[in-house]
């Protein structure tokens, strides 16, 4: 696979003209079924829903800014600023969770929406181009990342993963392509959406490497019965002082995997907006979600749930926090200087 | 709820002229059905079918004893015997992972044949009968076991549980309003069989306690956050040397507690004919369970899964084991004095 068929995995949001179409990732891969937007309300409805993940809701939040220019393209240059303040906002604030990496998006849609503005040009075209540039950045950036970390995976061996999105997924494989690697994988199912299932596992076995998945009660057994070289993951933020905020999950994997000695790498950029994990809010989903399995109740009426997104994961159990520039202490994040990727 | 409703969650294998009924809780709570069984090879099969769980194996192998007497009822007394002892093999190795505790089951059926055909007695109803007393003398003993435990539990607070058989999760209930106490529940749902979403946590709202699902990557965060004061589970195997062997999962939650000092209690009895984890063979049941969500797969068809049912939990992530006799430290069970709960 390269990276036209990468760009088709991750192509979830698209505008064209007047409409952002986003895949519906709740029922892929059953069914390749679409949402279409024809608002920039309802692209924000749509991350909500959590019709997107991973890196999904970005592109959709870029490709929402897009729409709401061409929502407003007819207004008055002062009234067109307006909409797209308020599209920003709106869109910046449809995942809790990762609402400033959001913002970094929609921040960089108003700046070039506002130099289209002045100039005069297309404001479309504009949010158009640089959603599409930063996209492409994005990949090369994951690529990056992606050949740091298959240099901690050994030649063959075992490596775990926790709901990784199918782009890093996509790029780490070619990176273990690269360099001559073929571990071979474990991935939990990641329950209540299955992410790990549905989406890592089936990257994984179309890219033609061996792929095996387990329920999320088996990885502190499968880690030392499977010999299990790596663990790694992605994630949702990574403090300043090197905590780490993932799919609920990750903790206690990782802490499986220091009393076994196994390293936990995970992959990303420290984000400045936290400087510790005290600023971050983990967001709480519809418990309705872990009382169904596949749309059918399976407890008893009074029967409540809980369904935190996230878990975080302390700085002394992650082993190296792997970016673009390399490979960092998570004691140690302050020495990486962050840019911001999402600008051009 | 009181004994005589236990005794109905218990009945789930129950004999009537020559033939056995079990309960199959492959889709209870959704669907009451059982399945009829007029062999004794056709409760061995129910049983490794999953057909019952937890404590039912147990209640079954004895009704397939009685059965098998029934079958056999016009042969010779030579005949009859030779018949019984092939299906106590049959039956008691129905599980691999409880061989042992089965065979204890069959063994004693076998006991009480014996003496009825040396009397010239009905062989059908004396195994019946002992089937019957023992299923009493295991609710007593759960009823001793529960008390125990529940004087562990805070007066209000948060208990955690893992994969709980509806009986000892009854008797704790029993226990609960016994000692005054009102603790509320958080179980796992315990996928692929989703035990504790559809029967503990089903009991406990039954029985009017509070009670949160929660998916099985989600315990190590939820421990902190709920403040759950106390971690427990039964055993399928407690090994002489404090060994815990239980449904898979029950190993990272001990983990996860253990880093938060909260105390785990396993209920049960130690198995002699373990002295150490190494006589240990962990099932390794059908992975077409873990690829699968109420019948519909959930991965693209090269993808592999694994499904390993139990897990080992060591003796020092263990607070302490809690058995008729009260709780004993698991570095400490030869202290604790075995006597066979299945001979009358």
């Amino acid at each position: 696979m390269g990276m036209a068929e990468l760009l088709q995995y991750e192509n979830v949001a698209w505008y064209e003209t007047g409409t952002v179409r986003i895949l519906d990732r709740r029922v892929y891969p059953y069914r390749k079924e679409y949402v279409i937007c024809k608002t920039y309300e309802q692209v924000a409805q749509a991350i909500r829903d959590m019709v997107t993940q991973s890196g999904g809701p970005y592109t959709a939040a870029a490709m929402g800014m897009v729409l709401a220019a061409w929502q407003c393209r007819d207004d008055t240059v002062e009234r067109q600023w307006e909409t797209l303040q308020k599209a920003a906002e709106v869109l910046s604030q449809a995942r809790p969770t990762t609402t400033a990496k959001m913002k970094m998006v929609t921040d960089a849609c108003l700046a070039h929406a506002r130099r289209a503005l002045d100039a005069g040009d297309n404001v479309t075209d504009a949010i158009f181009d640089y959603a599409f540039d930063a996209l492409q950045i994005r990949y090369a950036v994951y690529r990056e990342i992606a050949e740091h970390l298959v240099a901690h995976f050994p030649k063959d061996g075992v490596v775990m993963t926790q709901c990784f999105a199918e782009t890093i997924v996509g790029t780490m494989l070619l990176a273990c392509q690269s360099q001559g690697k073929t571990p071979r994988f474990i991935c939990p199912e990641t329950r209540p959406f299955l992410q790990g299932a549905r989406l890592t596992a089936s990257v994984i076995a179309d890219m033609g490497f061996s792929v095996h998945v387990i329920t999320d009660n088996m990885p502190g057994y499968i880690l030392e019965r499977e010999r299990v070289n790596v663990f790694t993951s992605a994630a949702d933020i990574i403090t300043m002082d090197g905590h780490i905020v993932n799919k609920v999950g990750t903790f206690q994997i990782a802490l499986a995997a220091r009393h076994f000695g196994i390293p936990y790498y995970v992959t990303g950029c420290p984000n400045k907006d936290h400087p510790t994990a005290d600023s971050v809010r983990i967001e709480e989903r519809d418990a309705a979600q872990v009382l169904s399995h596949m749309g059918t109740r399976v407890a008893k009426a009074r029967v409540k749930a809980y369904y935190p997104a996230f878990d975080i994961v302390p700085p002394e159990l992650c082993n190296g926090v792997v970016t673009r520039k390399g490979t960092f202490s998570p004691h140690d994040l302050s020495s990486f200087l962050y840019e911001e990727e999402f600008t051009p």
